[in-house]
């Protein structure tokens, strides 16, 4: 940390800055340039809040260099285990096989989302999705079914086995949802709601966090810290997309987020193409980018008739599509492993000049 | 096209919107509702400007449906070849393998371009990239060794047959770039620039066209339709990051325009992770997404001691990271063409139910 | 309302859409260009939810040209009275003098935010803010005194008369500040959260509902109809900054919201320039300019010793500075009136080459 | 500046790094935390490029704390002196009365620049603009009348006195312009048209320089640098609106950059509320919002008949509503002036406890 001082402070209060930090069993030192005197601080006060030292006399900036974020930097990386029923458990991140969390946006009705459980589960999903508590910018469009939903979606898990995903809004829906739903959402809306975070922080189930809508990385970190600090370490996060003036897409989707999520955090990073980027033809393309980057996941929209989908029709595809993205999460998974194998070969002893990359074979003689 | 009309405007006076309409040979009909009074036009008006209807007494709103850029839109699926030296010939777009275009940001010497070029080819790349005219932020950083810089370019094209990628930033550079440079690059900074689009659209070179720092994706395709009105066909689109309030990258790449590009134009897109990012750990899983996501090519820059490099340091990697982002196109490229050939067989026949994906081997029994 | 049928559909089918309409008693008309097929719906549909018509086989796309938010724009142009203690009641909107809504950004203690409030009244205060809730982005940050900071609210109302303005973030926190707050705040961060509009729209409170951190200004008035639909008119909108690239301040005042949102809702429009800006010196100019915008009404940031309030010291102005601006408030709001006053003669009679502005005074001859 | 040095660097690599910058007669001093190993540099390096920092082997990060636009922050509080015809002079900064710059978005034709010339000056406009070369998103759109609108505009200052602005795109529109024209205006497309903003930096014409779509406070005090340290010191600056999520509007207008570029720069600072808004009815409000928080002056478009206007239509006003702005314009600076003598009343001598400011009479007994 540094604390840059006033301008033209005197010598006796410079001298007085360093005192109070040592009262506080703080060491610094104090280091002068011709315009500018700066205190640093050489003790780790991560834990201590800022104005600890805003407050300090004759102090006019504080400027934290090491993490404020203790609990998620020092989180090594970690995998999640989910349970589903029938002996089932998926483990999600750690280099476990992306997951893939597929299924309506809202819950209908008892016979959808059972028929949806089962198609999504024949064309390669490893949990099920589906919102019970919807929150819809407009109080006329259609707010889920509620707690009628979450009976629906127990019946889902009980005959797919797949482990269930679904998002709450408030404390009172916490507690509804921890019996029939495995892994709670945290919607984008929701990211800053820090009451709810701290609920959802005292349960003993993996949370779903989305980051919001425009929502900085460092302040995603923070709202994880704040799960973290309520004694719950299973977190995972998920790229959404970040609101930009771009309109051809509903938002944009932050790819780097993932790469930079994962060696911030360790933690598994999922990542939604069908609300980030709410166009159907696109899912599938940032499905892929988003495994090939490395993302842990993706969690998608499915409807059995898409058109007919009461919310967010126009990003859902449908089982076939699905299908299709679960075997691009195969291949491009398995082009991964091949490309580390080549690259601990690679980097033993291989002379650089031998290896003639396939890229290469674009070039061609005339 | 739409004409939305004036509030309670006389019959007399919406008949006259028609009828001028017709003078100039013009398709419409009236539809009326409750509360407005809509002209459809039923002819295809998309090379008219807008102000020829605006301007008709009695409009009050003019909305366009159809493309405003017919020479873009009427493009077809297509791919541009480019010279080097040597009988070097490289495909860029419609199928061919991804381009690599690598090189550094700024040519620093004769020594150091001879060399990087050497070694970016042999880490597989395609094209070499690298900068004689730099637009800085600021005056007082180094600008690039201009005229001088292309003749080594020029001379690293005839050592090593790749075809060269360079930065033009006014007519004059334009002319004096001819003779080196095989893909005269438009930056970002100059998209809106369109004296210079309209220059570059009148030589016979293909153009590498930037997004702009913070163009919507309709305006980029407006770019494109100038520098194909001047003439010349042969553009190939850059995704490079658009600005947005995340500070953690320098920019946020915003992948989901590869596909989208594809769609809208059939021109070879290519993505460029270095200045997106401005990050060096982000330029690999970057490159990897790109491809996955169908770019017809990376774009990255390269330095022989990356932290030595007098701009952009950086975001530039070494040519043995350069060789593996190469291995990675190949590996994933490879992925994609099993993926296409798994999904014909997919759609012809096979029962969904017997399909048991991959993906789904994250589920055991405990 | 319009309904884009899906291109090439069959006659019947067309027809099949405009009868369901008719079922559900909905006046519709088709409408064909040479490339659509478009439904026009005469009827009022704005309290239908969308996918109402998405549903229906046939339609592509719904465009909603008539408003959503139904309460928000029947409402007419509003004053709202807040009552404090000692008979005092303060209006705001509707013509009436702007509100200066001032005080700590957190309640630290009685002593503090009875003196505080003793000397914004003197400066010219006509509420009293202060945080006794706080959403604070790290959890390791003051979060306020919660219901402790409620009493001495409650004190400093009885002792000042001002009215008090506080925010809450969770429905028990309603419930809690009842009793001592005169307006509820909904903070940027809770703006999206639904259950908490919905929760103090069954009060029968005030309520300032900041905008969003991105929010834009169709979810904003959304957000205003879920407060209404609950039952509750007297809502005050805020401008408090919204989220650019831009790191020089800590948010984009986006003033040209403040005549939108009036022209749009009617309500009152308050401005919060010491959160939109982040710094003292742009907390005075930014509310001379809100006031002149026609603003209802300016919030800031007050502390006795602002550099060391334990939270947002950067933007807290002094009891000094605050009366400065109760003086440009007093002096811009005297210039409106005479402005108003010169329109009517101007828009009287006036030949209007006479006029000499003087801002024409800014010639002179050499 | 500060040089952040490479974790565990060797204590003989650090000193190198002191003498290497002793050798270049930088005077630099070593700090040292637990965690990391800081050079600062206290001689003033300004004027130097960061590389020569960054290149230094063994330093990881350069930080500026200082300017790094030496000549935009040596300047002092300054006025820009513009000649019209007639022995019209018109100041524009350092106090004087704010500018009034009207005029149509393109000049259309000789008898209507002349007739709006003649309206916007008795209207109260103190300079005219008009476009003779229009950078316009579409190539299909009207881009300006050129060569021959800059001789009507010749002839319309030649009538009015008035001194004219118009924009330039390129190096050969300068010298078509530079007998026409007395301010030289560059556009948002063209703030980072470095190669341009050197040509006007060589005349000794006044520049009006845009801030560009979505440029940094930080990006356009760069592309002022480039102005002066090309030896022209009469820049103008001019907000007008920044590019954000935003839909209502067409920019959104970041008052906050009046005062803010205001202390960082001493220069005049206009604002276009027309092209920041795009909306005909926030042009008055806007300019009102301008002129209260400090602004130099108004840039708006004007036209005889907006709707007809060839381009930009929406956001044109006509001659009685710029009337209107000039009066508010003339009203809100007496204000000002009004507030600037009670304010070196107030801070003389009176008690605060006496002052009863205006604000406060929004309170009355019930």
């Amino acid at each position: 940390m540094l604390l840059v001082l006033e301008p033209a402070l005197e010598e006796k209060n410079i001298e007085r800055v360093v005192r109070t930090l040592e009262e506080l069993g703080i060491r610094a030192e104090i280091v002068r340039s011709s315009s500018q005197v700066v205190v640093f601080v050489h003790s780790d006060v991560r834990a201590l809040p800022t104005h600890k030292f805003s407050q300090i006399d004759g102090v006019a900036r504080v400027i934290r260099i090491s993490s404020s974020c203790p609990l998620v930097t020092m989180n090594t990386e970690s995998s999640i285990e989910v349970a589903g029923a029938k002996d089932v458990r998926v483990t999600i991140g750690g280099g476990a096989p992306p997951a893939l969390i597929a299924g309506p946006c809202s819950v209908e009705g008892l016979e959808q989302i059972l028929e949806l459980a089962r198609r999504v589960k024949t064309a390669g999903a490893t949990m099920l999705r589906g919102g019970a508590f919807k929150p819809r910018t407009s109080p006329y469009e259609f707010a889920g079914l509620g707690a009628e939903a979450l009976s629906y979606l127990k019946e889902a898990r009980r005959l797919t086995g797949l482990p269930v995903v679904s998002e709450v809004m408030s404390c009172e829906q916490v507690e509804l949802a921890l019996e029939s739903v495995d892994i709670l959402q945290i919607g984008a809306r929701n990211m800053y709601n820090y009451e709810l975070l701290k609920e959802v922080g005292s349960t003993n189930k993996p949370i779903l966090l989305k980051r919001g809508i425009s929502a900085t990385i460092d302040e995603y970190l923070h709202a994880i810290e704040y799960i973290m600090l309520a004694g719950n370490n299973q977190v995972i996060l998920c790229e959404r997309g970040i609101r930009t003036f771009e309109q051809r897409t509903r938002n944009t989707l932050d790819l780097s987020a993932v790469p930079l999520l994962k060696s911030l955090t360790g933690l598994p990073v999922v990542v939604d193409p069908s609300h980030a980027t709410g166009k159907r033809s696109l899912v599938r393309p940032m499905s892929r980018a988003a495994i090939a980057c490395g993302a842990d996941g993706v969690m998608v929209e499915v409807h059995s008739t898409p058109d007919k989908s009461i919310s967010d029709a126009e990003q859902a595809i449908d089982p076939a599509e699905l299908q299709k993205i679960a075997m691009d999460v195969s291949h491009i998974c398995k082009s991964l492993i091949a490309i580390d194998e080549a690259e601990s070969g690679l980097s033993c002893a291989q002379p650089a000049e031998v290896r003639l990359v396939a890229a290469a074979s674009s070039q061609s003689s005339g």
